[in-house]
């Protein structure tokens, strides 16, 4: 059998699904990792060396930073134990006990509270919800760059939000002091081919991007066209869902967020005051 | 003058500016890209085309999304009087004038909210502090891949978190309806070689990455060594900073947040329960 290369029209067009895809202007092999990904559910035991976790958060430290106040911090869980207990706050997810990494992402200000404690300064600012967004976006964008770097030397990844799930038990495996939260956690290691993991396709491009301002009426139409889109990636798999109804099913109830309605509380107790 | 091409350890070193940087096991251009990352705020008035605006916002929608919610939109603002107005809401800050486009990134529940209404579905999961937090990581994680590959095409970035001192202008500006809530704003355009913009160095690894548990008590030395390695930054630039002063500053009071200590009534003002 004779392989061949997917063009860049291809590969832009796999996130799509769209019949007819237009041949990008400018094309590079960044664009390409970044058009390429997907979530990886499967993992050879292979470990990630020491070398390439100081890659990944190199990388994760280039990402911008709020006012460069770098209020974000990781911890590399390899051990097989505490990883199994982290996988059980997770719902089981089996590719936390595969992977040889869970790479826990968190918004950080227990640093900047210890500098502030030394000098006797406040620190009012930091009790506001707003910075506790900061925190989130500040680890959401450097977590992101470890994903495009991993997946460009060749692992896989996958986010696991699950962790919000039960954050103090998460806090209590992994040492956080007050005022560090954890975020998100994110599997890393190397893909099992016997996964065959696809590319998801995304809504049309249309339904996200807005051009001088937002449009809502035009979106039922983009949602109707993903749906015969998605199905397509779906049956694939021999599932029949519909997107609709697995967004909608989601966000249904309090008892849907699978203990993540009292994420409240559980900040609070870490010492985030959400003012 | 001959230039002499960087080597991948120079390239991590300027990251943290240690003395002694190791050769990193592997290198590639998606890595050379991610660690050469500087924030622009110098622009040429050269257009960004409809082509490469499409191709960003495809690498953003190939960005991971939880449980594939994808509940985040992005408003391209190429309007020279739209952007002014969106300038004076930052603090005037002048890029935004001189560069082609302002992305406004969402978290947008509307267009879920709009099929549930359709179904006369329950969404009440969407109430939820919780669903902020994910629809602020969706739009972060999909921001920082256009962020990536706008700098693999060679344009420059910056983030403009000072959208959210007026959010309700912004939200008047752009049309967001009720479930719209804008995170932040992107400069994209094309770099400005006079600016001569630098890559900032940022804490030494070891502050930042933990394994299996997290570490507070070092990090002051950390600390310490940082304000050595950013006071050069700085010094290159004729400016006298210190880090910890500055970080400080930053979050003392909430006066210090500039208009966001309200984040949580705006929010609130579209839709965003948060309970």
């Amino acid at each position: 059998m004779t392989q061949t290369v997917p063009t860049p029209a291809h590969i832009v067009q796999q996130r799509y699904r769209d019949a007819d895809p237009a041949d990008p202007a400018h094309w590079n092999p960044v664009l390409q990792v970044l058009h390429e990904h997907r979530s990886v559910r499967r993992y050879l035991p292979d470990p990630v060396s020491d070398d390439t976790l100081r890659l990944l958060v190199s990388a994760a430290q280039s990402a911008p930073t709020s006012s460069n106040l770098q209020v974000w911090s990781v911890v590399a869980v390899r051990d097989p134990e505490r990883k199994a207990r982290l996988a059980a706050v997770a719902g089981d997810q089996r590719h936390i006990l595969q992977a040889p990494v869970l790479l826990v992402w968190t918004a950080d200000f227990a640093r900047l509270r210890q500098l502030a404690g030394d000098r006797d300064a406040p620190l009012d600012g930091a009790d506001y919800l707003e910075s506790s967004y900061v925190g989130f976006i500040d680890a959401a964008l450097a977590a992101q760059n470890a994903v495009v770097a991993a997946e460009s030397l060749g692992l896989g990844t996958v986010y696991i939000g699950a962790l919000r799930n039960k954050p103090e038990v998460v806090a209590a495996e992994i040492g956080l002091p007050e005022h560090v939260f954890a975020v998100f956690g994110l599997v890393v290691g190397h893909p099992d081919p016997a996964e065959d993991a696809r590319v998801k396709p995304r809504l049309p491009q249309q339904a996200v991007l807005h051009h001088e301002t937002y449009g809502l009426e035009t979106q039922r139409d983009h949602v109707t066209e993903y749906e015969g889109r998605i199905a397509q990636f779906y049956a694939e798999q021999e599932l029949s869902h519909s997107w609709t109804d697995r967004v909608l099913t989601r966000l249904a109830s309090e008892a849907s967020l699978n203990g993540r309605h009292t994420l409240r509380e559980s900040l609070f107790k870490q010492g985030f005051r959400l003012r």
